[in-house]
C-alpha cells in the first residue's frame, strides 16, 4: 500500500471541488481517433453522466491481458469510488500493486436507436464517459464511510441515511479504490440519421427509437413490516 | 494480419454452431473469486444474455494500460463480431498486432436494484456476460458481410434486410474484428435483499425496485416520405 492512497489532507467533503468548473485537460487517450466534435471535457458534461448512472465497466490488465468488469461505482467532487469484496481481482490488486492499479473506467447511457437508410449509418444515440488513472486503495477510515454511503446514495440517492450502517465485519470485509477524476472524457453522440443525400429517396423508413431505462413499482420483500411504507426517494423514482 | 484472421473453411452459417450446447470450459480468468454459485457456462444462459444486448464494453490493452469503450456488437454462433472505423483504435490495432489483439468484452443488463436493511447488503439484479480472448480482423468478404448485416440485426432483428447494404466505398473504410466464443461465463444474481436476520426488525423499507430498458414510439426523420409506414420490426419493440 503506497502511503498516498489517502493523504490526510485530502478527505473530501460531499460538496468539495464539486464548484470547481475548470475543464478536464485533453491527452493523447482521451482524444478520440475520429468524431472529435462528440468528445467533451467540460464537468458540466462529464459530471451528470456520471451521476446519471451507477453502473459502470471497469477495465484492468491481468497477466497482460485487459478484463472488463460491471460493477457499482460513485462519484464525489472529482473522484470516483468502487467498493468490492477485499477477495475481488481488481481491490485485491489495488492493494497489492504499487503505485496502485492503473484502470480505465467507463459509464455509458444509451438514449436512442438510429436507423438510417444505409447499414452503414446506423447508430446509436449515447452519453458516455471514460476516465482513465491509477486506483488506489482508500485507507482512511473517514473517506472509507464517505466512499461506501456514496456508493449507496449513488443508487437510489438519500437511503444511505436510511439504512443500517455497515459495522466493523463488514467495514473489514469491504475494500474501497479511488480514482482521481483527471484524465477524463465525455462522448455523445444525439440527434437523427446522418443519411447520404443519395439515399434520401429510398423506400426505407428513417429515424430514431428513443431508449430509456425504467424503473418499476418496488417491490417489498417478503418478510418486511407492512407498516413500513415505501420511502419517499425511491416513489421519486 | 494472421493468415488466421479468417480461415476459409471456417466461414460461419447464421445457423452455424447455434444448435451447439455443449458448455464453454471454466478457465482460471472465469472463474470467480466469489458468488461462484452465481457463475455459468452454459451456452442456454450466456448466448441470450449477449442477444438481449447491442452494446457491450470492449477492453484492450494499450501501451500497458487497460482501455475501456463502448460500442456495438452482434453475435452468430459462437463468434462476436464488432466493426468500426479502420482507423478507430482497437480495430487498427487488431490489424497490426500479431496474433491479433487480446480483449475483453462484457455485456450487462441491470434488472433490478436491491435495497437490503444494511448498507452493506445492497446490491444490483443484473445479468452479464465476460467474454476473454484474442480479436482478429475478418478478411473475407463473406464473413465481413455477415458480421455486418448482424450487427444491424442486433440492434433491430431484420433491419439489415430493409437498408441499403453497404456500397464499395463504406465497406472500405470499415473494419470487422471477430472475438471467438471460448473462454467466457455469465454471472447472474436474481431476487430480493439477503439480510442478515439481526437486520430484519430494523424500521427500514427492504425490497427490489425493477429496472428496465424501455423504447419509445419511432420518431421519423423530418425528411421521410410520410408515405412509408414504421416498419413492423420496429412495431414490435
Amino acid at each position: 500500500m503506497s502511503d498516498t492512497a489517502a493523504p490526510a489532507e485530502s478527505h473530501p467533503a460531499k460538496t468539495s471541488r464539486t464548484e470547481d468548473d475548470a475543464p478536464y485537460a485533453a491527452t493523447g487517450r482521451t482524444t478520440p481517433t475520429r468524431s472529435k466534435e462528440r468528445a467533451s471535457y467540460d464537468p458540466a458534461v462529464v459530471h451528470p453522466i456520471l451521476d446519471g448512472a451507477y453502473l459502470c465497466h471497469l477495465g484492468f490488465v491481468r497477466d497482460g491481458a485487459p478484463v472488463v468488469l460491471p460493477t457499482l461505482y460513485a462519484r464525489v467532487g472529482r473522484r470516483l469510488y468502487i467498493h468490492g469484496s477485499t477477495g475481488s481481482r481488481p481491490l485485491r490488486m489495488a492493494n497489492t500493486t504499487d503505485p496502485g492499479l492503473p484502470v480505465c473506467l467507463t459509464v455509458t447511457h444509451v438514449d436512442g436507436l438510429v436507423l438510417a437508410r444505409s447499414a452503414f449509418h446506423h447508430s446509436i444515440n449515447y452519453r458516455s464517459v471514460v476516465a482513465h488513472g491509477v486506483a488506489y486503495t482508500v485507507t482512511d477510515p473517514d473517506e472509507r464511510r464517505i466512499a461506501l454511503d456514496a456508493i449507496v446514495d449513488q443508487v437510489v440517492a438519500g437511503r444511505s441515511q436510511d439504512s443500517r450502517p455497515a459495522n466493523e465485519k463488514e467495514l473489514a470485509a469491504t475494500a474501497v479504490i479511488r480514482l482521481d477524476l483527471d484524465e477524463v472524457s465525455a462522448k455523445l453522440r444525439t440527434g437523427g440519421p446522418n443519411d447520404d443525400p443519395d439515399d434520401l429517396a429510398l423506400p426505407f423508413w428513417s429515424g430514431v427509437v428513443p431508449v430509456a431505462r425504467t424503473y418499476g413499482a418496488p417491490v417489498p420483500s417478503e418478510d418486511l413490516d407492512p407498516s413500513i411504507p415505501v420511502p419517499e426517494y425511491l416513489a421519486a423514482r
